[in-house]
């Protein structure tokens, strides 16, 4: 088995070896110890062999051979839930680059692995890319088909979903365009009639019964195969792309189960979107096809810049949206994105956005659903209105986050969170229970959004299009018929249309939609977060596009009745179309979205590629920035980063501003009452001694002095290194005993014949430590954490060492400072 | 006159200093020393009162106060030329912000400035965003009008540009719409004629004397009052966001001139654009409009967060791209670039964008002169021809720097750089000599490239279009008047026109763009670096252009011709518009700037605006990647990275690849050979030692150490600090004198009555100096340099003080490393 990787899928042994439960607390317990090994690493003959390329071969002759010279298998690779140092990777991938460099200068076919190495990223990009806009294409299709299952059934062929069912139809016109006789639905089927109550509750029992049957599958598929499929996947993600390593959370189990199971669990009707579980599913194709080239397979650093371009990729395909994706997986998911990452994540997202587009899951050549095209332009006066749904959805983001973040930590200190099945069987029946009476409720949330952002054409025969239209456009519109027309979208014909009086179609609309706001905003406290796939884009922004759209109707007959009042009477003349209640929608989605996830410029970016027109970029903006400001005078945090911080991860945010005063010698172990640190001396230890300082403490590395006098800093030395190469050299250098001398220093006396043979360990010991002062303000040492991916740092006073500080102290400290308990909460 | 940024115009005192000459001069010597003080700062009464906004209204009972509690004034400023302290600057920011947020708990009035000082870089951006807006339309504007100037007046009102002359007349069809009787040439206003040899004479030797005299203002005016205003300002502008200061280089003056020669230099015809200029430009306004906040005025690294903004601000303007202007000052010009910036700089570029348009400088609502919108799409085949084009733009970009730095080293080395003015006119008068005869060439830069992208509908009367119509397409086109449709822009009634065969004037077209392309090539390159405002962007883009459209043309003749071969047979039957020359040009020009400037994702979102279309960027990116890939295989840095080198200025790039395997002990100083460090010691030393010590070495800072023999590190101290510190003591503290004990140390003895008092400097002594190990590969040693914007880094061995690193240093080595003499090539 391959263990080099954390993305390497360790699914079953994980399986064999403990219960769904039991994992969750291997999870939450390791976390605890991130920087600190407890179990000495397993040495097993599989493991010390055959996983090194460049020990490959080697390892036969090892005894006649310097300890020195050779390195030792396993050292430098990591622990399950470990921390990565971020520059010893970069360092090795250096030292890799420069090896091949050097070496193509000799022969044509190490030119030729050269060039080969140098586009591999680019090939890598280009396979991601594919794969990833491929499969959401397939999770489209198969989401749209299981959703239309719930209603009924195509007689031509049950593999069709509505629409195509319908489009084979000769008698379909515009307003017919749902109901045409190859569709059944299933009181159709079962009963043999469409109308009446008792088909009604043939339909109710069917979509109940469906949705119940689509939640439980994707439950227990997940509970089942992959337990790290559930969820949205963004905050793992962007605590794995910050170093530290989950093995199986990007495997190929989770990549079957995670796509699988987010078709049943959007199909199920949930209040859940695929979005956040497509950047999951992009990841893992990514960190499965890493596996095919050394250059990212060996290195932990290298992985993590395809992964962060995995991540844009993912936004890609949700959205259709390559630059907005780029500016996610930059703004919110990433840590180290260096700028060649940019351009080679946007080469990825290009891809997958084409490979999606040429599978062309909606028919209209659009990459998503809720594609729109604005023509009227919004006047200054608007931005009143934009501003207020930003102050709306900050405020909904704000509350949704304490409400969701208390609901979760219920699941995890009480009895509900070990009924799982039972939770989401209750929610998904709660949910179809309630949603099958409101046409708005009922349809997927994509489509809700994709209907309220539209802007209403004179043909449209939606209820919220059901205005009082005037004697001279009403005409023709019975006429015309709109099959033909179907594949541009549903705007396309929608051009300048004054204002009209609401009609009661509209009113009623209002109504439904009130109820449906009140519904999406608590049902999705308590959907997210769950154990099936969940994104959380899509139900923040249906909420916010109800907001908008309500907002919006309200403006227009507002404007409608008082169109020479003072507010209007310079921009809105009567017979004009001077509001877009679908852009209001629209800046609403965007405002609650933000609120939220605390989004920026990536959201707006994404909103903008939505619309294509640089023009409604300035309500988005205005409504976004609201949104933020609002949000945050409630709590700086994400909904992602709050499900950070509830489970315990060792994410050190790189955007939050520190602003303590504490200095570093204030952080640092050991503190002022705790015995001192536990150090080694470059010369003069024996092999005994050293193990029995390595079974006495749980640090995860320790310090090499010149003498404890002193206490002149020699360098660095990794508790995993210095176990395995003790072990090591025990069992293949001869004559290694406990009394045998250990020497850190470079040249090591000529021993003495009758003595037991030193042990050389100056190849393993880190010479470049970081160090910092006991001055040195705690700001600047986070900076320097944050910055260079640091794992720990020596903290020296005039030269002497004084102690050491890790990223979990750092942690720890930070949590102290934000009055947080720093053991209970941020290791839970 | 306040001395406490790099940006507040000196730019009198230099020069009544200095000539302009010596001025380059001073920048070049001053360049050399940018880690070291050659002079003691001035500490005349103007310099170290008043202007620090925290010492005010205290220096009357100074010398009743301890030393200690009080900053001394000039302390923690910079000199000219000298790097600043990323990690200082930000501490200090971190103060000042942690001191409003515990005051605003206190009282109303604190909690209203702690509100006002947070909303402050809002407020700030718009109004960033406002001024370059609006210069920047003042610009365009000016620009236009002159350069409609060099051929003619409109007799209706000499204040009317060509166009809008002739939008008043009556009797303006689409044929004749660039003749109007209102609108003279100067052989008409002359000579009486508008035919004949002896107009065109008259004509060309207007537009020849017209150029000169812009020309000659345009130098004259630089080299009078602001010696900085020449150039693209670019590469400066790297260099000051880097870290750097250059005092005056974004002042008032260099904005005023900047902006009127400018003007100058784009209407004398030169092939040079705006672009670049306009980066300075509203970087200069962005300086400038930090005065109005003390939070930005006092510290240069927040100014520097708002300069990035500015330099997205620039290219939004110029480019009408708002989103590409942010990514591109993250790709290409930012080095401290938070996330928060992204987003500010985002809004800022929004309302520049949007301020722009509300002045429509070209009178067609774009922001740009050359948008465009292709209505069919392109084919895979194409993708050949694409990378073809990328292919010559890498070729183009290489040959392009390489002869570019070469001829600007001529001028720097040879005597042709001491008559800049005569320079100028004799490239100025060249390129109007040759330009006039050719319609391609006498056009203005953006003129040509609209007319190049332009996709050629049936009404286009330009020579381009002069394809054979068939008869059936052709009947109408006379009849139609096109006035109406004029501010549509010349694309807006471009649908699908079959391909066409090309008449003779397509062929003439193409002699004259062969000869246009030859000459502009040519031309940039001596034109590039002169000493007026000029930028590169479109010149290279009309190369690009240039190339593309005669492809383009090629392309489409030869399907026209053989669409019943096996490449064209599939896609491209006869009578379908099939090959968009328009298209060509722009992934053309997008190749020849890629291969110059070696932009990557920022290019193609830029061009991804300018086209408005998702489906023309996958030509975009292949052309852009193919020019990258080929032109880094002849050298990896871009022109402006080698303007930067050219200048010497201490320029860290953070994109290029650090592959050295040197040690920090190989890099740092002392040399083996070389006399020991300088180290001061925390105790012992008298005043009159210390100062002797600073007279005798030219370090920018000295270590302090416990004592000489154990060598141990206790803090650094910058030079700066130590002298101002010293005089201050002398001059203020009572008794002391030369014998006087200074004290580095935490507790001072108490003092014998009998000797002078001691000096206290404990207070700006930095307690937390960073530290590397001799043992530190460089290539980490850069990165941190890098990451953490470092002045210096201490080497350390075993806990002893061995060694300094400066960023000098790091630079030399690195010049070192690529074969480059560090000593004359980085600081001449």
């Amino acid at each position: 088995m391959d263990t080099s990787g954390y993305g390497n899928d360790n699914y079953e042994s994980l399986h064999n070896a403990a219960s769904d439960d039991e994992l969750v607390d291997i999870i939450a317990g390791a976390t605890l110890d991130f920087s600190i090994t407890d179990d000495v690493p397993p040495l097993d003959p599989e493991y010390s062999l055959g996983h090194d390329a460049y020990t490959n071969g080697k390892t036969g002759n090892t005894k006649l051979m310097d300890l020195l010279d050779e390195p030792v298998p396993g050292v430098g690779t990591y622990e399950d839930f470990n921390t990565i140092d971020w520059v010893r990777e970069k360092s090795k991938d250096r030292d890799r680059h420069r090896e091949i460099t050097s070496k193509s200068k000799l022969s044509t076919p190490a030119l030729l692995e050269s060039i080969s190495d140098a586009f591999s990223g680019w090939l890598l990009m280009l396979l991601i890319g594919l794969w990833s806009g491929a499969l959401a294409g397939g999770i489209d299709i198969l989401a749209h088909w299981l959703t239309d299952l719930k209603e009924g059934l195509c007689l031509s062929g049950f593999w069709y979903d509505h629409e195509h069912c319908c489009w084979g139809s000769n008698e379909t016109t515009f307003q017919e365009r749902d109901k045409c006789p190859e569709w059944q639905s299933w009181a159709e089927l079962l009963g043999g009639s469409s109308v009446g109550a008792s088909a009604y509750i043939v339909d109710y029992l069917m979509f109940i019964i469906w949705a119940l049957l689509f939640a439980f599958l994707a439950v227990i598929l997940v509970r089942a195969f992959a337990p790290y499929a559930c969820g949205s996947g963004i905050p793992e993600i962007k605590t794995i792309l910050s170093g530290f390593i989950i093995r199986g959370y990007l495997g190929k189990w989770t990549l079957i189960i995670k796509t699988v199971t987010l078709v049943l669990a959007v199909s199920s009707g949930l209040s859940l979107g695929k979005e956040g579980p497509l950047v999951h599913v992009a990841c893992c194709c990514a960190n499965i096809l890493c596996h095919l080239f050394t250059k990212y397979r060996k290195n932990e650093a290298k992985r993590r810049e395809v992964l962060s371009a995995a991540a844009a990729v993912g936004v890609s395909v949700a959205f259709g949206a390559p630059i907005g994706g780029v500016l996610f997986s930059l703004e919110e998911v990433s840590y180290y994105f260096p700028l060649k990452t940019l351009w080679r994540s946007f080469f990825a997202a290009l891809v997958a956005a084409f490979t999606l587009r040429s599978i062309n899951p909606f028919g209209n050549s659009r990459l998503v659903l809720f594609y729109v095209e604005f023509h009227t332009p919004w006047h200054m006066v608007e931005l009143v209105p934009f501003v207020l749904l930003g102050i709306f959805g900050g405020l909904w983001g704000a509350i949704f986050i304490r409400a969701n973040i208390a609901w979760c930590r219920r699941r995890k200190n009480t009895c509900l969170g070990r009924y799982p099945v039972l939770e989401v069987l209750v929610v998904t029946g709660a949910t179809a229970l309630l949603s099958f009476p409101n046409s708005y409720t009922r349809m997927s949330g994509s489509e809700l959004i994709s209907e309220l952002f539209n802007d209403c054409s004179l043909l449209d025969s939606s209820q919220l299009c059901g205005y009082i239209s005037s004697p001279d456009n009403r005409s023709d519109s019975g006429l015309l018929s709109a099959t033909s027309d179907r594949p541009l979208g549903p705007t396309a014909y929608s051009n300048t249309i004054p204002d009209r009086p609401a009609g009661p179609d509209v009113y009623t609309a209002l109504w439904q939609l009130a109820l449906a706001l009140v519904f999406k905003m608590l049902i999705t406290v308590v959907t997210f977060g769950m154990k099936v796939p969940s994104g959380l884009f899509i139900p923040s922004m249906a909420v916010g596009a109800i907001a908008g759209r309500l907002l919006g109707v309200g403006m227009e007959q507002l404007a409608l009745n008082h169109h020479d009042s003072a507010i209007f009477k310079s921009w809105c003349s009567p017979g004009a179309d001077c509001i877009t209640p679908g852009l209001y929608a629209m800046v609403g989605a965007a405002a609650c979205l933000g609120g939220v996830t605390r989004m920026t410029i990536s959201l707006v970016v994404i909103m903008f590629e939505l619309t294509g027109g640089l023009e409604y970029i300035v309500p988005l903006m205005a409504a976004t920035m609201t949104s933020k400001w609002v949000a945050d005078a409630f709590g700086r945090e994400g909904i992602y980063e709050a499900h950070i911080r509830l489970n315990g991860y060792p994410f050190l945010e790189p955007k939050e501003e520190y602003g303590s005063k504490a200095l570093a010698q204030d952080v640092m172990r050991p503190r002022r009452s705790d015995p001192p640190l536990a150090v080694l001396t470059q010369e003069g230890m024996s092999v005994g001694e050293v193990e029995a300082m390595v079974a006495d403490t749980d640090y995860s590395g320790f310090p090499v002095v010149v003498c404890q006098e002193s206490q002149r800093l020699v360098g660095f030395i990794l508790r995993r290194d210095l176990v395995i190469s003790l072990e090591n050299a025990r069992q293949r250098q001869e004559g290694v005993v406990s009394a045998s001398l250990v020497f850190f220093t470079d040249h090591v006396p000529a021993q003495p014949t009758s003595g037991p043979p030193a042990v050389k360990l100056r190849g393993i010991l880190d010479l470049s430590p970081f160090t910092v002062t006991d001055h040195t303000p705690m700001e600047i040492t986070v900076d320097i954490f944050r910055k260079l991916g640091l794992r720990q740092s020596l903290v020296t006073h005039n030269g002497r060492l004084l102690g050491i500080i890790t990223k979990k102290d750092v942690l720890k400290h930070m949590a102290q400072m934000a009055n947080r308990d720093p053991d209970s909460i941020l290791f839970n």
